[in-house]
């Protein structure tokens, strides 16, 4: 019985045309990965439950996808789960393994599984679909591609330089100048909670202070007074809410905000470190700014926090992400291996590339050359050359079927193969091939070698 | 709490050597099908249930790996199911989508749900991931890569043509010279089923013929024989048991003994078409054989049937397979359009690739050159010259931390990094740096550019 096909919601096909272009900001990705050192890895798109779930909060349990056990697994369901008919209860049970949820935790597996074969500091890239049960909606996903690059094993701040390089880096690559590297520290928002003697509210704190931008700085003293912080404590950070000033400046402002901590002091030591490292080196395209502002997943980072943001004339979130993690691989068992990684947000990478047209016209060209199909002797005398041309590095099709020239024809426009060649029996028998330009129309006998290296 | 971390039964991590040499094998097979012409698609990791279900057999079904319904799924559980507690019957209630299979079903779908994009024929290729419930033994996993290319909505024969030149393409750009891509017809076994008057036992006859390797001419008759297939039936066939001979001897074979059937005159024909073209067009390291005992999945097939095997002095199981099918997106609904692709496997390459030593050493080289750490200023000066290093397309790395000279040593012996630089304080007076070879041991004192010049 025909059924009317689809996609399960939020998942996508992509076609050749998006497959090329995907692989091409992939390619760029890596390629700039394997220059700064780092190497690449691949875990199973499963792991079994345990290793997932718990790491992601309650919101991330329930949007871990779980894979049904095979054969008669409602044998070994939990039966008072059964009896009580409780969904969330009886899933251990019936299911064991679940899809990756994203990189980090699977990551933070295989270096504890295999610790005994990495050398560390262990610099490793993993580029592979990580799935949510999101709602689907608008640029979000239940299948989407994550791109990292992690450090372990080391403190070294060399690293967090490395990594605003490796922005830099990727995105000139990628021709997407302009984009803004921010970065901020934990150690210096836990600065800011202790001048104003509330460390135990840090968490509310720093989510009101990172919706800055969204609702304003009367909005965000609002929501602090709020949760019981007081109007004197704000106004010792007052300076923080200005987001102006070059980097320097604000390093300024901080030092004269955090004397009295420890940990903003050393904060700021960390960013003044990073940030006389990259000045002296230089960066391509990409600028460093300080942003006291961003959190991102506060409760993980114990150091530096990066976000990337697209060139201002683009409407998009960030296109990046990442920052230093002090005991990641901790939940399994080892203890003491402090990391620092970043991300690169393929699909919002995609979209503004195309909103910006930046990605060569080269990146979708397929076949180079289709041979028009005159019939059996003629295909064979096209198929001798085609594999020459392949050979040579050329692709190279014949079409199929002696079908009439307009349909052939049409084939190589709609595909946009920009050559045609026309090979009957008057060029067979002088050894040529009629080359046929589909943009301008021109068209040229040629003999073999000539046709090689006109197509090249 | 730490928990002992491992993959799951039938799941592997891939270290970067093993990323690196999979790579090649993917990035070899790439390049040559899209000098054929062939356009990369990709679709979801997991499709509608319905999409994959009763389109393997029962057998397959049971081996689809279920997704769970998030939420209370048991809420809209099957309520008698439920009672009974039937797995088998419960199942379609509480699981909507299922991981992918194979690259076949999905692609069907996709050529139906996208024909008014797709200009016929459509040459497509797809490497992915599939995941299936079998038993884990030794060399099948639960993850495992399919890479497909084929064509549909044509019936030229051409395509045989130009799939058996794609094997050869491939297996000669890998260096894997000798494999034999072994071909037959669906017809030539209809027809023999027709001409000893075994039409309805066709499936038993080739069944039974197919085994021909594993339990020899007697095993297979007396299958025949307890199949009902009478021993006056088995003496009309009796000279396809003879697997030597070439391929236009065979050929003279089958038209002896196939007179009486249309069917298998048609498939005759077919294969000679292939043949003479071949032999016409040349093959670079790969021999192209007749075997009629090569059935394959005989339901799915209705045109040429191939396997590849690897070179006859190793032991292992075919490293590709294909063959042509007339109706594959009829189950979606589009009927009528002829469809003929083959496979690559990869995890059997890869091993035979290993046991005859074909990858290249430059597969697995990562990073060329590692920058010993002798402290902040030092690392300064070392990152600008990695960053032109990085510039001019040569991978370098500083050591994150000033640690002892040996430990930095070591990690440079371990990750096998050819090339160390030393600059301390002399080196930087005089502008210069000290590069070692790790293997002789040789070292000189270079600028920078004989430095980028000697890496390249």
């Amino acid at each position: 019985m025909a059924q009317k096909p689809s996609t399960p919601k939020g998942t996508r096909d992509f076609s050749p045309v998006e497959v090329a272009k995907r692989n091409y900001i992939f390619d760029t990705i890596k390629s700039q990965f394997e220059k700064f050192g780092f190497q690449p890895i691949e875990t199973p798109s499963f792991e079994n439950s345990e290793t997932l779930m718990g790491k992601y909060g309650e919101e991330g349990d329930r949007l871990i996808f779980k894979i049904l056990n095979s054969g008669d697994f409602l044998k070994k369901a939990n039966e008072k789960a059964y009896l009580d008919k409780d969904s969330n209860k009886i899933t251990a049970s019936i299911s064991e393994k679940a899809l990756r949820y994203d990189l980090t935790v699977p990551f933070a597996r295989y270096v504890v599984q295999h610790q005994s074969e990495i050398e560390f500091p262990f610099k490793r890239y993993q580029i592979q679909p990580v799935w949510r049960a999101d709602r689907p909606q608008k640029g979000r996903f239940r299948e989407f591609y994550q791109c990292d690059a992690d450090v372990v094993g080391s403190e070294s701040l060399w690293q967090e330089v490395e990594f605003v390089q490796l922005y830099d880096a990727v995105f000139t690559a990628l021709g997407l100048t302009g984009v803004s590297i921010k970065i901020n520290n934990r150690k210096i928002l836990s600065g800011f909670a202790e001048v104003i003697g509330e460390k135990d509210r840090l968490i509310d704190f720093t989510v009101a202070l990172d919706k800055l931008d969204k609702i304003g700085e009367e909005g965000v003293k609002k929501e602090m007074l709020e949760k019981g912080i007081s109007s004197e404590a704000l106004e010792k950070i007052q300076p923080i809410f200005n987001k102006e000033g070059s980097f320097s400046d604000k390093i300024d402002i901080l030092t004269g905000i955090l004397t009295s901590s420890e940990t903003g002091k050393q904060g700021i030591e960390e960013l003044r470190f990073v940030y006389n490292a990259v000045t002296e080196l230089g960066l391509d395209t990409a600028t460093l700014e300080l942003d006291v502002t961003l959190a991102r997943g506060l409760n993980y980072y114990t150091g530096a926090i990066f976000e990337v943001a697209a060139p201002a004339t683009i409407q998009m979130g960030s296109i990046g992400g990442g920052g230093r993690y002090d005991d990641l691989t901790g939940i399994f068992g080892l203890k003491n291996v402090s990391g620092v990684g970043i991300s690169f947000g393929l699909d919002r990478i995609y979209l503004v590339m195309e909103e910006l047209g930046l990605f060569p016209e080269t990146v979708t060209q397929n076949t180079r050359v289709l041979f028009i199909n005159f019939g059996e002797k003629e295909a064979l005398y096209a198929l001798k050359a085609i594999r020459d041309l392949r050979q040579k590095g050329i692709s190279a099709e014949l079409y199929p079927e002696d079908a009439k020239m307009k349909k052939q024809m049409n084939y190589a426009n709609k595909r946009e193969i920009p050559f045609v060649v026309l090979a009957g029996v008057e060029e067979m028998a002088s050894g040529k091939f009629g080359l046929k330009n589909m943009k301008t129309g021109e068209q040229q006998k040629l003999t073999i070698e000539e046709l090689t290296s006109g197509l090249k």
